[in-house]
């Protein structure tokens, strides 16, 4: 079937969600129509078009005006761990002191942790995504920084996900203070042995206090190596070596992207590396936002993501990433939703979600509001009224009526 | 019934919530407490203590160590109306011209709307608000500027709080164009007459374009000649007279409060006026924060709120107030809750809300966290499990046993 054209009769098992007042498909030639319908077969988007020529389906859902865009993409996130900082992130921004804070206290919550609570844990965190609209999402380990802890994380995160991520290179860990090099090459060696199985991905922080440019190179090239793909945690804190590092690793993406030379900007449009931000780090750190506004207008392309992690990023909400990303880093409404759900699939190279073309996915979102802009308009305010994941009505509730 | 004084038989039709993780109460003895119990009986708080020494109740909630805190008091919110502004938002923030917004958009929406409409709309917004934690409301007219629109918006705000408040004097209406005067001797005359009996409150927005330091007094005068309490719109936008009019009227609160002398920090502290901040309409149009620290350091009373509206802040939630009370004006979580609880009764001259002391409403929060500082530290995300609304659960789900 291709757009706009009515199939007579109903597919068996099909579901048709009509009367969708804003359907937003990210597609290069009708991204956003009006009046619409959609039909999901098998798992997938069937059928778009206007809604007085939608086919017959099965089952019919009445959206009654509301909007419908694809699930959320989220490329960004830390969730297997144990423990939590509320203490710390309320200290942060009270101004106070607080010892014994950062990633490290995360780690040793982590190591010390059952598989039983960190399954439980990461468990609810994907609940509570689902929920919020996000039906892909990427988790990272890097709260083990052992053979044992990260290899234990990633086999933990692909029981929920195929987007894993491994992050040995999070930290240097305590064991290693000093020894940077001994921790690279056990990053590099028997700890990627342990964790390539259960990895697609490969990730580094590179920043200042964590790994510089050759040992983030190194991290990189081990993972290649290993048939794993790239990204990066590049210039958050600060400027530094990690753009070039990630496109000469030819990384998918580039993830924080705070401070950016004009060099930097140059390589992201020209690798090109998807420019993931993260405004839940800015929120949750008072760092000022990275600066999207310039990286759209020089044509790069733009992620947004959580960050979800229990330190400097504990939302799991990409509709407070969309508002934060239209209010504070000068987005379009348009553009934040793309960012939020096209912009992450391409982040992890992804064509089947992220947008509501034929053939697609049938990941999408049914919106308690009349348009995607609703998602800036009215921060905070739970919107998403039902979810579907490959078809499946997954979270919330819809009125389905059986077509006639 | 006493704090930690055990009961030793049931309370018919009591409700005791148990195993709660971080009780907030709000009381000067005992604002917060660990491992703590409740027990409601007939739609008021019979008692609060020691998890272990709590007596028997009809029925068992075990909290399983989340926190409960009291229901969210948001004491300034603009619900009446018709229409919406999502163009208009998206025009702002990308920084496009747009023709024709503003608040007389939604007055001519609101004048247009049958009765019927402004019900489902303005109950939809509080059923909103109550899932999301708040529960009690303020209500304002002010999108009808005609005798019978306001009070019709104040008769249909009444259908759903006791906390009315009458805002004929929001803007000059087009047919007043030019008769700033005409209008309020309108506002303070026949409207007046007409909307008194349906309101508790009286409020004016004193700013440039608005209304004036005299016709806000003359206002704030004869609702308060008619028994209404006084509240004020002021300095939003810039300095002004506002808070000295507001003192001089004995007004309970001065909402927006971003632009403050501190001839008007003395004022706020000294008359007393409870200072209502509503970071929400700041996020909405890029104003800078009010500056919460300055106003708590000095010793005022401080109040959080949404400003829920269709124009410059279209959020209800309160949470999200909360999170950038905490990020943006440096409250601690302790303050922004409070404020948002307790503060919100202060706007509001309530001693039985905002607070879980024994005897007051029982209104109430389950949050699905271990403590009132998620609601900051976990931005954007729905963390309200259950609310209670004098005692009846009213929204989220709980699983109750039967006490042995």
């Amino acid at each position: 079937m291709t757009v706009g054209q009515a199939c007579p009769v109903a597919i068996p098992g099909s579901t048709l969600i009509t009367q969708i007042g804003e359907l937003v498909t990210n597609e290069a030639e009708r991204p956003l129509m009006t009046d619409a319908a959609l039909v999901i077969e098998d798992g997938a988007v069937a059928w778009t078009g206007p809604a007085g020529q939608a086919p017959a389906a099965d089952s019919v859902v009445d959206a009654e005006g509301r909007a419908v865009l694809p699930g959320f993409v989220d490329s960004h996130a830390h969730l297997v761990f144990a423990g939590e900082r509320s203490a710390e992130f309320a200290a942060r921004m009270a101004g106070r002191p607080y010892q014994a804070g950062g990633i490290l206290t995360t780690v040793a919550a982590t190591r010390a942790a059952s598989d039983t609570a960190l399954r439980a844990n990461l468990r609810r965190l994907a609940a509570e995504m689902l929920r919020q609209g996000t039906t892909t999402f990427e988790c990272k380990s890097g709260y083990g920084l052992t053979v044992a802890d990260e290899a234990r994380a990633l086999a933990l995160a692909a029981e929920v996900t195929g987007e894993v991520t491994y992050l040995g290179a999070h930290v240097v860990p305590p064991e290693f203070a000093g020894d940077v090099p001994g921790y690279v090459d056990l990053v590099c060696g028997p700890m990627l042995d342990a964790c390539a199985p259960h990895a697609r991905w490969v990730d580094v922080f590179c920043e200042d206090g964590a790994f510089g440019a050759d040992e983030a190179a190194a991290v990189l090239a081990a993972g290649r190596a290993r048939g794993l793909g790239a990204r990066i945690h590049a210039n958050q804190l600060g400027p530094g070596p990690g753009i070039r590092v990630a496109a000469q690793a030819g990384a998918a993406s580039a993830d924080h992207c705070t401070y950016l030379t004009d060099a930097d900007l140059d390589t992201i449009v020209s690798a090109p590396l998807v420019a993931t931000l993260l405004p839940g780090a800015e929120f949750g750190t008072r760092h000022p936002y990275p600066d999207a506004r310039r990286l759209l207008d020089a044509g790069a392309t733009v992620a947004l993501a959580t960050d979800c992690n229990p330190g400097s990023s504990f939302t799991s909400s990409m509709a407070f990433c969309i508002a934060l990303a239209v209010r504070d880093m000068r987005m379009t409404t348009q553009e934040a939703v793309w960012a939020a759900t096209a912009g992450g699939a391409r982040a992890l190279r992804r064509t089947d979600v992220g947008h509501l073309g034929v053939g697609a996915r049938a990941d999408l979102i049914l919106l308690d509001a009349p348009s995607h802009a609703y998602l800036a308009y009215r921060p905070g305010v739970p919107q998403i009224a039902a979810v579907w994941q490959s078809g499946h009505l997954a979270a919330g509730t819809v009125s389905a009526g059986t077509a006639s």
